[in-house]
Order: structure tokens, then sequence, then C-alpha cells
């Protein structure tokens, strides 16, 4: 396929995206601070809130996605694969941090990735009750409300974990005691450690303000669109083992490379 | 001191908190998700990170009050106690959450409060990033970026720990044996706990999302301000004990008075 062809799918993508985008913000935040019955789909009784804000988004996602790029496959957070023609699949989650979002905190997003042959390509993150955009292209951008020229998203130097800013959704997540063992040994050196924020922590890290996501037990759907936002702010996004992350598992991101090995050694030292 | 007169100095403090909050926030936001210089306010090593913005900001309110209602007192988290002459003192605390600000989260706020002879009567929580205002007057209120009419901010209704989403800023405050398992007891039995949010945490309750926040160890500037704004709103704030925040040390908060009772009666539980 030649160069140019790759590159008319690819802004056709990233259009698609900012439009999707556009479309599931409204539906979303209609239901945002509002007194909605929250559902358990969890078998054997876990708490795992869904609201009907998150089955309208995503269906809003799909339907929009289906006119647009017919042959575009998708994965969903709620309603599973939909199988494609090409070799582009989208991978959505209308609501990244669910508990976030039914307790009213603003720290939750929209999630939208491509994968072409399954590696991601692209990805976005909206959050439309702040009004801030975060995605990929060519490099990665943030819009705010105030709208205007999109601002670059860069990663900051932080080479010592000493210095480092560490972020976790929550310490509860980290079940096992390899799991819990890893965040301990980076808490422990790392300055500061802050507890919240799923997907909104990796975009802080991208806007270079957060050094480490530390994450458990990820869902492709939770990690896949922002790994190209991270990279091309510079940073790095991988499994605890230094592999591939876009399938989701124990996952770490780091702002700095140097940091990232740093870390990943502290991990996985015996 | 006739009814009428204590009503009109009610109506000019009120109007006095709203443009002391509209002189803070640009001041704040003009640092915010900025490469700042972090100092070490703590003696000792311990982090403590004070901005330019947590000091301009505070002088800023103070110059201006100092011009719009001289006669009153000020204690700041920044410059300490300013003595005045009548009964009342300005509680401030520019930006609550100096944490999640030099992280780029927007959990922070400025809290504004007023003591009337050492009681708080009045309260304000501006978050500039979000565009929210939460304050007391006769009922609590609130407004966000869009303007229009305040609406009303009232608790909900959750009379079982069960049901109880509980919220708290970081589990590594609870440092004493009695203040973890405090937190310990309640989270066992609590529906739901997330992390990180200090002020934003209470004005969540005071929105009806929230049911529970436990703290430890709050000074009077981390809390007075919030007191009027939840018992407006229909919840209640104390210390673990039952006694008085108002001065701060451990505190809880609650949007349903029988669910305050509960969660006290297991803090102090032998």
């Amino acid at each position: 396929m030649p160069e140019s062809s790759l590159e008319s799918e690819f802004r056709a993508i990233v259009r698609v995206a900012h439009e999707l985008a556009d479309l599931s913000g409204p539906v979303v935040l209609k239901y945002f601070r509002k007194t909605t019955p929250v559902e358990n789909k969890a078998v054997g009784g876990a708490f795992d809130p869904v609201t009907k804000a998150d089955r309208g988004a995503e269906k809003a996602i799909v339907q929009a996605l289906a006119t647009r790029l017919p042959d575009h496959g998708v994965i969903g957070e709620e309603f599973g694969v939909k199988p494609g023609t090409s070799v582009y699949q989208w991978v959505i989650d209308p609501i990244d941090g669910t508990r976030s979002f039914i307790i009213g905190s603003p720290l939750w997003g929209t999630l939208i990735g491509v994968l072409r042959d399954g590696k991601p390509i692209f990805g976005l993150m909206d959050q439309p009750f702040t009004g801030e955009r975060f995605w990929s292209d060519a490099r990665a951008s943030y819009l705010s409300r105030g709208g205007g020229r999109p601002t670059r998203l860069k990663t900051r130097a932080c080479t010592r974990l000493e210095d480092a800013v560490l972020t976790s959704t929550h310490p509860d997540l980290f079940e096992s005691p390899a799991q819990a063992s890893a965040l301990a040994r980076l808490k422990d050196v790392a300055l500061l450690t802050r507890y919240g924020g799923d997907c909104y922590n990796y975009c802080l890290l991208a806007a270079g303000f957060v050094d480490i996501v530390l994450e458990p037990a990820l869902k492709s759907y939770d990690i896949a669109a922002l790994i190209p936002i991270i990279e091309r702010a510079g940073g790095r996004v991988t499994t605890w083992d230094g592999g591939d992350a876009s399938n989701g598992g124990d996952v770490i991101a780091s702002g700095d490379a140097h940091l990232h090995e740093t870390a990943l050694e502290l991990i996985n030292r015996r």
C-alpha cells in the first residue's frame, strides 16, 4: 500500500475520532452528576457500576463510526467486539473511570483508540466536563475549553525515582502479593504518590506533571488509546516485564525513558 | 446588636467573599500546569510543597479584604494570623490540595471561610480551572462556568454504611494506629472508597454524590470554610469524637445524620 494512502487513512481516522468525541461528550454529560440508577454488571455480587451514560455513549460512538468508516472493526467496553473487514479496529471506553464518574469527580474520560493490525496507532481522551481533549496525531496534542490552537504535550525529564510523582487509581486494585509489592517498592522511593485518576493520570503524565503511572490488571480498552498519546509525548508504556502493553495487563507508564528502566528494574528485583 | 445589622453584615460578607474568589482565581490559574519551582516549607526535610500561586493568591485576598472590611481579622495558611478589631475572622486557604495542584489535577480549591466569635458562619470553595463555586448563604449553593442561576446543594439520604461512598485524600495520612483503624473500619463496610480530592470531596458530599469524607489531622483552614457549606446542604461535620470540627483535628463529614451516628459509633467501638 503506497504511503500516501496510509497517510490519508490516518487523517480520516483523526478527523472521525474528534467527531465521535464531539458526539459522545453531550451524551455522557447528560448523566453526569445526576441521580442515575447504578446497575450491577458483575457476576457474583462484586460492585462494578455501569451507568446508562456508558452504554448510551458507546452506542452513539459505534453507530456514528459505522456510517463513517463501515469496514472498521470495534472493541467496546460495554457491547464487546464488532468485527470489521479492514486492518483497523477501534477500541472504545466511553467512561474510563466509572467510579470517579458516579461520585461526581471530573477525573474520568472517554477513550477512543485505533489499532492497525492489532497495534495502537492513534488515541484520544476526551473530558467533556472540564472541556479538555488529549490526543495523538504526528505529535501529542491538547485542547482546552478555551479553544484556539492545540498545544503540544511533552513529558518531563525525571531521571531519579526519588524525584518522581507516582500515581495510581486505587491501592486496593493491587490484589496479589506481587502486585502489592511492586506498588510498595516504587512508592517507598518516589517523592509523592497520589491515588485516583484513571485515564486522567496518563494524560497528566503526557503533559509533564506526573512521572509514573502504575496500574495492575488493565483491559485493552483501558490503555490502548493512551499508548500513542504517551509515546508521541516522549514517554514509555509497557507491561511490568517490559513487554507490549496494548492488550492490557499490569501496566507502567513513565515520562522519562531512564526512569522507566529504573522502575522496571526495581519492580522485578528478586 | 439588632438582627437587621447582623443580616446586613452577613450580606456584605457573602458579597466580599465572591469578590475575593473572583480576584484569586486568575492569580492561582497563572501558575496552574506551569513549571513552577516547588519550595520546601517543612522543617526537617518532609515534602510539603508551596507554590508561588499559594502565596500570591493569599496576598491578593488579604490585601483586597483589608480595603473592603478593614476591621476583620484573617487566618491564612501561608502568612498566619492578622488580628482584627471586630467579631469576624476570615480563614483563607488559597490552594487546599497543593499536591493535586502540582500534579496538574483539578481536585483542589480556594477556601474562604468566615468565623463570628470563633464559629464558622460562612464558607466558599472556588475551583477556577473547572469554573465551579460552592458556597453557603441561607442555603448551600453551586454555580458552574455556564453561569446562570445558582443551583441548591443538598446532601443525599444514605442511612446504611453498606450503601455509602467514602472518600479521603490519602490513606497514608492516617498515621497513628487509631487513625488507620478508623479508616479500615469504615472502608471494610462502605460500598466504595475513593482517594484523592481534598476540599473537592466535601463539596461533592454537599452536592449529594459522596456520603462520608474521613480525614485525620486537619488544620482549621482545611475545614472551617467547608462546615457551613455541608451543614446548609443538610450534612454533618464533627471530629471523630462527635465534637466541634471548626478547629480541625480528626474530622468526619456525612451527608446523612443517621449515617454520621453509625460511622462515629463504629470508629469509637472498643
